[in-house]
């Protein structure tokens, strides 16, 4: 295994986790395109199995561990949508899977791991302190660890998703790409930019979790705090150790979007779109209202929607505000 | 043309329309399917280019019109979908487009007919009234009349999704069908048979607008006055004059959906699947909720989710009731 990611290993990432998950469609935006000035594509990775694009990385870790750390069991840390994700590739796989989440995390997140065969334990406690826990439950129980997005491997699965892009609308000239740990950019830059380098990957974090954003800004990678965003996908408070030099090498640039701006994202992906799509996965939508997000009339700009995962009800909290577009 | 409709009809439809539409996904659902005791399968036309199946016959039968009936201009009588496909047809011909809607037509359908550039007019009026505003309109203008159901070019348009159903699921044993006016459910059941006549269709009708299901059951065309039902694109008092007789023919059965179910339903295709679904798409796995439509463990079934024009406000009601499924 490589100490970094190329093309290369998310071709085979491809090749090995083509047959269990969905290759989910490109849909072209003629109404969106024409309020928001470019023209608009969305990669709709709600539509995914597990409903987000996390079963991507997890089959593609999961399929090449060996046997023996298969039956020592699986563990990971998740807000929701990796758990679900690893839920399903440990079911697949026979292995035992535990599942540890913040205490806040979405209840359909949770309840839907379980529905998985998971364990989950819900913790309510900081990012580091959930982090050190699990280090411990693996010292103790030999579980293996499966990190959300530290991990070549994953983030080699999640690229599949620049490859499907490339191939579907070759003329791309923008993907934006919400940004948790930064797994998913990091897959998604380096497979679009192995196939044209000259693609733009524009990073979309939230204004209350900015760790992208400030590790830019600053020249280092930082550790931010991050705050009540209704991106509860991704709301981290610092970007992994690997992804953060692949981000550094592959994403152009790193913008932010407001919470007002994705609650109106998550509105016109639902009236225009039909499409119910959680916080985290509007961001990109959201920095393009704000202003955030530059572009041009004639721009191919490919917004990935990487999940879905929010209850009804929450749903239902933002669907009933009004939309001044 | 023939005074019936055939395979061969649809066939030709869809070499007709096949480069404006979109060839909607069709997505099995492990976790409704391991609910609801069947194998579920959803044709997601809310995906569709103006959020419904609509296009599909709107554009056959006008591609099929000759300049000079493009030139009178066309009219139709709609709640708002067929409105909407109407109106993206009207304008890619160069055709103008007049709409007469209900005065309860939902918002969105009426705003987003208007902004394709069609004009429309609101009737507080019953439907056979508002049909005859449109005959006289005809009659004094000259408009060339598109009808959203009974006409067999635009049941074969509507059919293309029985074919698109049969070559990405061969075994597929039963399609559900919302039934309205009849012909969406023709179209699909004539393609469908055409390819396998094995294949189960039934058509569902919320049961505060059961005119077909009264029909079959007094062995007769009846007209009944449909009540409030939020299935909104299917609340009709009778159906069509050649829809009927196609029905009779190619449906095998009539089921009757709740109102509490079609909520219901609403709220699982926004759990499960992320898919904003308007009443009248819903219909389907309501009746499968209602224990009215009778299924097998091992039983594939299609459900056509014919659209999804609600504005989220109004979605957002039904999503903030509890689903004690």
């Amino acid at each position: 295994m490589e100490n970094t990611l190329t093309g290369r290993e998310i071709q085979e990432a491809r090749q090995r986790i083509g047959k269990y998950i969905r290759r989910t469609p490109l849909l072209d935006s003629p109404t969106l395109s024409q309020r928001l000035g470019c023209q608009i594509y969305l990669k709709a990775e709600t539509l995914q199995r597990t409903g987000s694009f996390k079963i991507r990385g997890a089959l593609n870790k999961t399929l090449q561990l060996s046997q023996e750390e298969l039956d020592r069991g699986l563990i990971a840390g998740s807000a929701g949508n990796h758990a679900q994700g690893l839920a399903y590739a440990g079911r697949l796989l026979g292995a035992k899977t535990l599942i540890v989440m913040p205490a806040d995390a979405p209840q359909l997140k949770v309840e839907n791991t379980r529905a998985m065969g998971a364990q989950v334990e819900l913790l309510d406690l900081p990012q580091p302190k959930r982090y050190e826990y699990i280090m411990n439950q693996v010292q103790e129980h030999g579980y293996t660890m499966v990190h959300a997005y530290d991990d070549y491997q994953i983030m080699a699965g999640q690229g599949t998703i620049g490859l499907e892009v490339l191939e579907d609308l070759p003329q791309v000239d923008t993907i934006v790409v919400p940004v948790g740990g930064g797994g998913l950019i990091s897959g998604i830059a380096v497979a679009a930019k192995s196939v044209n380098p000259k693609v733009r990957i524009v990073g979309v974090e939230p204004a209350l979790a900015p760790k992208g954003h400030e590790s830019r800004r600053l020249g280092r990678q930082v550790t931010v705090t991050a705050g009540p965003t209704m991106a509860d996908g991704i709301k981290d408070d610092f970007l992994g150790k690997k992804t953060y030099p692949l981000m550094e090498q592959y994403v152009d640039e790193m913008v932010l979007a407001s919470e007002e701006s994705i609650a109106q994202a998550m509105r016109l992906l639902c009236s225009e779109n039909k499409l119910a799509v959680e916080g985290a996965g509007a961001v990109g939508l959201a920095a393009l209202l704000d202003g955030n997000l530059k572009v041009q009339p004639e721009e191919k700009v490919c917004f990935v929607l990487s999940g879905g995962n929010w209850e009804p009800s929450r749903l239902a909290a933002i669907y009933s505000g009004a939309d001044h577009l």
